[in-house]
């Protein structure tokens, strides 16, 4: 199996056969890496290094994973547990973003790449290897954000993105696949591929692509229940939020990854947090994808609520444009851009004051804020009966009468002829 | 019963005793109103005419309205169906705006009180009114609305707002009612309160008010179903938008008020489109609410998906954005502020080409889109046998060169030392 | 001389006469405070303790408008010099927000409004003064500030506004004053009025408020030269920044408020920072204003060319919508608001590299940034003998043809006619 | 010479040799697409047609170009005075923008670009031509801007950008010149590169491009007057505006691109105008321009005042943040993308009322606004005798209570503990 040449790495980042000696690969344990773990050794002639990170994605055997990439040849298998790291430093900045992309997307993909290029660099560094490996296509997010922070964590590492360089079609590459004893999937008509951590799951590929055809969610939504499996009962989840970040779920307190893996099954059971959008993609392609993101539908909600709460109505305008911005970065490719890095310290400092606790109703695929509580509440009512708080309604009228002062001249200024 | 003396009048067109000798009435035939209607007659010593608008709400006889203001000693009793005026010229401009107040509530008052405004000054113009007057509440954002529309579109008129000015508690009100033959309600333990439109119910009052209860919806939802009384069965509605607003039905053309109330039934019966939220009030207040908003909360989901596939990622964001602001000016009592027409003309030039066919589920209380259709769709997988259009693979690492750029210098920057 | 009675006092914090004991009035040593001192202390019955803050303004003898106060009838008479907390604290988050309103206007008021509320509250607290009184018109910014400044630092103070409250045109003033003994300016015929701080001098009153008028600043502009009377020598001046905040002028280290004060001296004999502007006041008028901000403005200046030097675009391009909210927030009253804390939040870290050497040349009114250095400046052209940072020409292909393909799909996509 | 081959051509669009028969080349006269002319017609072996426009610049003796064009070989030389067409639909869109990017560059070429490419593809199309071929190198934002507009215009156009292409430096372009009998400009230690049309002159190139050195603009201004050679005599300029765009100068009514040569030259006489700036571009990198803009930086000042006079508050605020975006978007290659032109929709409406005169003073590099007059200025004072407009001072304090209640409220909430 040959390569396209050398000709089309315009990048210059890119390696070139020859260039490279030891490359560490992103590994996932699935067909396309496993081929490409085969590939790339017998190609670049470099010597692989497989990296897999736990991000508390529920359908892998970490240990399975890493036995086959040692089996295809890998000099060494790396697996490491971020979960803490990813849930406290990246997915709760997510939590203070509000973290959503047109609607109700909340960034699984996005942020799990930002954790994976950095441990990708960190591994790469110790492992003294020159370049990273990646499964991305040619057509997607993950390889502008996955390569474009490598660079931007170390800028002399060279990349290789098989995928864009190889010349294999699906058939081509389960041909390669049995010719060198790779494993391939029993079920070859399942069109659809996933990407899993604990902040949800991304599936594309097959029906999902169009949006003319009623996604067949059954097909391939096997984690949680769908909403018309639900209980018939709702069920009520509380949540206390210090500083913006969930710290006890039904009042039991827990750390952030272990409460999200929790409340993905109370949540998922009830089939909340399942989304099927047609998006932009940050190549200029709009793209369906199904998503299942039940803790981080239900933590999002709640989160968003209590922070309206404790925000005076000016900041919660100006939050909402910012929770926007920076949805649209960080799908992006922009978390290591100073850019998001602001937006971050804007956050920060917003939720000082989200703390406090919500009551969440989950029923049949969706997830109600039913109650609010908290100490920073602007609630106006809690403040009536101290001195200086009442509402006063001899004030409205003057507040009316200059507040809407500059629309009525200009309402008159515009019934004026202009001059000649 | 003695009313606060002028001195509370700040406002300058808040008319004084004397001054005023026919005064319009906004008249909803309930309580509060009616109440007024005698009060204001005695108290300003003045003729009083009353109005109410047809704008599709679901609950009122507006004839038998009518003669209750007669009964009650109006000089006159004017209703006005406006129902398709309020469809075609008010809430469509809400529909391209995706209308939408700190979450998922629809501004069905906010964007009712523009047209009862406009109505008003047509009506007092013609009769010869020197004043209006309204029912609204002193701590209040319709107040706001009421009195500086009705200023903006003419400066010279007076306002009459009886709720700020006179000193009656609940229970005085229901004295001053009986003891002038004035209808009371039996239930005299129903504390919520409602404004209602075609486009939407507004519930407020008692536990309503407390973020920190439930929200005994059970109690005072009474036009559709709930959720949890939803059929068990999903069921599709189709939707045919021309240029932003929604013309087909289930494939039968209809206008724009008969569509809304249509929808109303069928996503109704779902239990769509309810919403607590515990919001900023213009005031400085915050404040509960109940909103029951199901063909609102159908169309908007449904335009709001198609206009995203027929734009571009850079006007998805800018619109997004927009919508944000829309939602923030139409709740804030800017109607007729050159500042919200000259986003409308924003939001004209984007929906020319939101045109397509929607289709969305309905079940237990969500509504989700399923399926989109748009001759303008930037799918790109539309294009692919065009000449000219297929995704260029090779393309994609010189993109994420260039476009990672700062990103990577910036971060190399970063470790840089400040000269001494 | 008789009030306006009670009865317009609307607002809850207004102060009745007989309800406060001890005022503290923010006395400038002018005409209006002079005679507001006597008149409050008359009218309410009342002790009345004078407050001068030295914010570096230029004209002031701080010791003889302490002594005016106190042969006027004070009680005391209280002068603090808080040049460098202005500086530190207050001026320093304006220079990182790049401090600007509807154009060059840098803020001067509405920063030093800040800092007066909280003195005032301080000092009223100390001196168990149960009322601040201040001296601003009704018609204008400060009431709204100083009022909604002093009520968020403590709810409970009473505030006295007498020129809302008294009925004194400008002749009667100047009577009252001549009867009690109050030194009257020799020129009666100057209508010019003057707030004054380190950061600017702001001028109103006269033709100035009038937009058909070209400004007769001869008249009194009195500090700083104008550009006709400036050197025919252009002068360079060379600012050191450390994170955002100028610490060294022409090479010399130097405090804030030291720095302010000197380059307002250069930068001032060379008419820069005069601005004359018709603005939006935040009580809903237009106003002319002609302002002095000869420091301020080379200030802003070369930190905006320093900051965009280290920013990326992206970053670049929202700072500058934030640096616009800013600016309309800082002038709409709003200093003690969470919103504002929250973009100073995102500044401060955006400023973390804003550190590097500015050159800027005066010359006959402008100021004009001629050179920047900084270590984290995000120049390309520094990096390229470094390996991995070569601009890549081939790259700009592939750049191009992804991030012009929506434009180009949807220019396509128009084209196409809507399905019947 | 030969040309890098092939394997560089990443992007789809990029001609093949042999694939393309008929090339229009954007030509300018100068030396790169001299070279660039008889290089194409021998590299590609195709027939060439030289197009220039005729933009108001000030240097093209257009005859000449259109000579040389022919005696380098070209088929067909084609000029096109285009100066009205660029004036009213391209130059008028950015006035009623403010058109400014990172400060006070007018855009100018960015705005130039837009309609080259489309009398490119008019052109090409009418001439039946398969490519267009132009002079911009692979590091800057033109060639964004080019391809981006003509591959939405026409997807199916070739491109040829022989600066990617080729190999050739300086000297090599030089030597090919001579061998070739192309006339190489006299002096050719002049590094300064120049575009140039009615709205403005981009200098690049030379110490330009460091951003530590001060430029020498005295070496290559050469049609309009520095600031230090300005006259010592102020002038004063009369600018009547109607529905945004200037009608007349100085009382005279003329079109739109006789009025901005016109005042290029007075303008221009007092050095205003004349921006250095060091600023990001597209592609990633940052770079040191200076900019001759007189007309354009006159009527942008004269532009803002009068539309900041004529809007609300509200409006002004999301006008200049409108305008940031436009400036970005505008810069960054976007003008035929939806995005801008819903801007230029929001833009259209806004302008409706900017109607009136400007009088701006011209004074040793300075434009001020000096006086404005409008028939819908919302200008308080002059509703003062009409009945309903006087301000109302006793409104005030009613607007500060509700006004501030928020801020009030968040800063005891911000006293309170948080519930353990």
């Amino acid at each position: 199996m040959k390569s396209k040449n050398n000709y089309f790495k315009v990048a210059s980042y890119e390696a070139k056969v020859g260039e490279v000696k030891k490359i560490l690969l992103l590994y996932s344990g699935g067909l396309d890496t496993s081929v490409m773990l085969k590939w790339i050794k017998d190609h670049y002639k470099a010597e692989v290094i497989a990296l897999t990170l736990d991000l508390g994605q529920q359908h892998d055997d970490l240990e399975a994973v890493k036995q086959k990439a040692l089996k295809l040849g890998a000099l060494k298998a790396i697996t490491l547990d971020v979960k803490d790291e990813f849930a406290n430093e990246y997915l709760a900045k997510g939590i203070k973003a509000n973290a959503s992309y047109q609607g109700d997307y909340h960034l699984s993909t996005p942020i799990g790449r930002a954790i994976l290029a950095k441990k990708a660099v960190e591994v790469a560094t110790k492992e003294k290897a020159d370049a990273v490996a990646h499964g991305c296509t040619g057509k997607g997010n993950d390889q502008v954000r996955i390569e474009g922070y490598i660079l931007s964590l170390n800028p002399k590492m060279k990349i290789v993105a098989p995928v864009r360089e190889w010349a294999m079609d699906r058939n081509e590459e389960i041909k390669y696949a049995k010719k060198n004893g790779i494993a391939v999937p029993a079920s070859l008509d399942f069109p659809y591929s996933v990407d899993d951590n604990m902040w949800g799951m991304t599936w594309e590929g097959g029906e999902i692509e169009d949006p003319s055809v009623i996604s067949p969610v059954e097909k391939f939504l096997t984690t949680y229940n769908l909403a018309k499996n639900a209980p018939d009962k709702e069920e009520f989840v509380k949540l206390d939020f210090v500083s913006g970040i969930p710290t006890k779920l039904n009042g039991k307190k827990m750390g952030l990854s272990q409460l999200i893996l929790k409340l993905n099954m109370i949540a998922g059971k009830h089939g909340v947090g399942v989304v099927h959008m047609f998006e932009d993609r940050l190549v200029g392609v709009k793209n369906g994808g199904v998503y299942e993101l039940p803790a981080a539908h239900v933590i999002v909600k709640a989160h968003q609520a209590l922070e309206r709460y404790v925000c005076t109505r000016q900041l919660n305008e100006l939050k909402a444009q910012m929770d926007i911005k920076w949805g649209y970065l960080c799908y992006g490719a922009l978390w290591y851009d100073p850019v998001m890095k602001a937006i971050n310290a804007f956050n920060d400092f917003v939720n000082q004051k989200v703390t406090g606790q919500v009551r969440v109703k989950l029923y049949k695929g969706v997830a109600t804020v039913v109650t609010l509580n908290s100490p920073f509440g602007l609630d106006h009512s809690s403040f009536t009966n101290e001195e200086g708080y009442d509402f006063n309604v001899n004030a409205a009228s003057g507040f009316i009468e200059i507040y809407s002062l500059q629309m009525k001249l200009s309402n008159q200024a515009q019934t004026k002829k202009p001059s000649a």
